[in-house]
């Protein structure tokens, strides 16, 4: 089993827990140092950094949540001078309520040894040629690919937002080894290539590399047996580092978490008590060793669980279950996250519709290919002849590609009485 | 004047010519030993790569035309095995014939340091905070801003395809420095400014640096006085590196082109003619340095002109003119190349539509903002019901968007009697 950095992913559990701990008193003592807001919180708590003695101790740490990066935009979350910072991300999708999340050289560096763990773990080399069929301009993380690739001597083709078509095509005539996309963009790419009747003997694929949405077992077998590859999952967290969190090993037994650099817990939602291991719920993740944009029990929303029993591939690393649920109420669209804020948002200038909605997805096994948004609409509208009600979804539709990125479909419905 | 690498980028003309022709007498026998393609040119041309023994040999050499490099397609013109290369890129919008061009670990080295000259070159520093509104998913050579200012230690805000109304806010909350993006989308930027009564006094903006389209002087002018910045061109060529070929100084005296890497001339376009210094014509390279996709005397179609005369910026690098005008068909529409094949391609499955078409673009201060096609339609389409034919009008343009990724408009007009 091919191993990146053996020393870490290997290392005897009882170590790894001590450079844990040793990383997160560093981590703790600068974020409250350099961090207004993690000062506040901590002082509000009554906790001092001193009291972190234990990794048992992480408990006493307030939680961090998604609204505080937004009340803290765009600077207030960073923990070093902005001319420290040679990368500022802000998720696309997100603008709504904007966040921007800060990375140094050194966590750069970090980001892209984190992917390459993941490209070796599932048997890239060198000799590979990996067609990275994201969107560049929309998912930012996707160039994560190409360092990474570059880092372990494989090719990279960054095919980007080529149609289905045009993949395929590339896929045959560069002799593409590996494709890394939306799995449910990779379902797309199969079916092309069912509909062309593309014997895929004839092409020279064998690893699927998929992740930014979730997609069930069956979706995996579909991709193995149709492609004819080995299809593995990479995770990441758009408001740390998307992707590169975890990946799973050839065992497809869980995705290793990168515990030397961040340290995960499960809660409970609803009253944030700590899960013991294998227990369903929300993943909460503490960078260990981010120096931009340090999150201390970072709530992801991610329901999960852990599992820190050994795996046949000789890592140590805790493995996570795949992620099929959130807590929160964004959901994922071709790969595309979705959050209410920005539908409320449209909504709030359009007149007579509004602002209740409900949001109903369809796909196939599982995966989410097409959004509808059901507006509550006034009768007036309701009443409103055919031909201006189409005028007025294409309007509506319109405003939501541009808002959300993707295309959705629009229906109006009748305001329930109250 | 900041200067990156003052040991080439002011070094004695003499002792580059002497680097340049050293360069060269090694790129021609790689090429010759590696590519059964320039083997093949040199050996009808009666040419041997030991007659290249002074840099006038030069014109001794054959040119090589982009289809040329269309007839390789796809690994016919690399002159290093496929596991030495780490990035496969072709340029999306020219699929309709595909090229791919290949890179070593080192070309990207060499690329990342180019484009962090013309950085240096024209004022950024590590202070800096750089939006790069480019489209990323599009435009895959925008990734090199990244790393390219991560070398030079300043930070990099890849806003990529937010709207303009995005990018504005993202220019006050961020605080950034310095944009750079399609001239065109930053007279977009500049009006939704102007729009939205926003004072630029209370902007950080201070330097933008544009390309991968021509602007006139006049287009400078009105970002640099609205924008109340310095406006900077930088320069590249699809089919060898984009950008980074060259890039202007704080004189804004033509642009400097990377003679250590990249050997100009410039050619009457029909007899292929070199014609000397200071006179128009199409700009040929040829590369010095580059391993996986060498190219002798490209024919790029860009006309301008090269002058030799020393620049107060101390750099003894040529300077080259603002490129305005190709010897080919392409027209580039808001940073978007538009080949005459793709457009034939699209026309070939209409029925009743082309061949014959004409293009008109339109836009503000010479730049192209629009493109319309002016299809010759049959007089049955011509005399078909308004709107049928509007339907007609719109699945064209429909095609047209998918393949050329740039929205335009249709015209149907009548065929002329021949």
């Amino acid at each position: 089993m091919p191993i990146l950095n053996p020393d870490i992913e290997t290392m005897d559990r009882k170590e790894l827990l001590d450079l844990q701990m040793e990383r997160l008193q560093i981590v703790v003592n600068q974020a409250y140092s350099n961090v207004d807001f993690y000062r506040r919180k901590f002082d509000e708590a009554g906790v001092s950094p001193d009291d972190i003695k234990t990794l048992d101790d992480l408990k006493r740490i307030p939680f961090t949540t998604r609204k505080d990066l937004i009340d803290n935009y765009p600077y207030g979350m960073f923990a070093v001078p902005l001319r420290d910072v040679v990368r500022l991300q802000f998720p696309l999708g997100m603008y709504g309520n904007p966040i921007v999340i800060g990375y140094t050289g050194e966590d750069l560096r970090i980001w892209r040894e984190l992917v390459a763990r993941v490209m070796v773990g599932v048997g890239i080399t060198e000799h590979d040629i990996i067609q990275v069929a994201f969107n560049y301009g929309l998912f930012l993380g996707a160039v994560r690919f190409n360092q990474s690739a570059e880092l372990i001597g494989a090719a990279v083709v960054p095919t980007s937002i080529a149609s289905a078509e045009v993949q395929v095509r590339i896929m045959q005539d560069f002799r593409s080894t590996v494709l890394t996309s939306a799995p449910s963009f990779a379902v797309h790419i199969m079916e092309t290539m069912q509909r062309k009747k593309i014997d895929t003997g004839t092409l020279s694929l064998r690893i699927g590399l998929f992740g930014a949405e979730s997609w069930p077992e069956e979706v995996r077998k579909c991709l193995e047996d149709n492609l004819n590859i080995q299809a593995y999952e990479i995770f990441g967290v758009t408001e740390l580092i998307e992707p590169g969190v975890a990946g799973e090993c050839m065992e497809k037994n869980g995705l290793h978490v990168f515990e030397d650099h961040f340290l995960p817990e499960i809660i409970e939602p609803v009253t944030g008590r700590v899960l013991g291991e294998g227990r369903e719920g929300e993943l909460v993740l503490t960078t260990l060793t981010t120096q931009a944009y340090p999150l201390l029990r970072y709530r992801t929303s991610d329901v999960t669980s852990l599992h820190a029993d050994p795996c046949s591939c000789g890592r140590t690393l805790v493995r996570m279950e795949k992620v099929l649920k959130r807590t929160d109420q964004m959901v994922c669209v071709r790969g595309i996250n979705v959050f209410p804020e920005k539908i409320e948002e449209v909504l709030k200038s359009a007149e007579g519709l509004g602002p209740g909605y409900s949001l109903s997805t369809r796909g196939k096994m599982g995966m989410n290919d097409h959004l509808t948004i059901r507006v509550k609409a006034s009768s007036e509208i309701l009443q409103t002849p055919e031909e201006r009600k189409g005028a007025m979804k294409e309007r509506l539709q319109m405003a939501f590609r541009r808002a959300l990125g993707i295309g959705v479909e629009v229906e109006f419905v009748k305001e329930s009485k109250s």
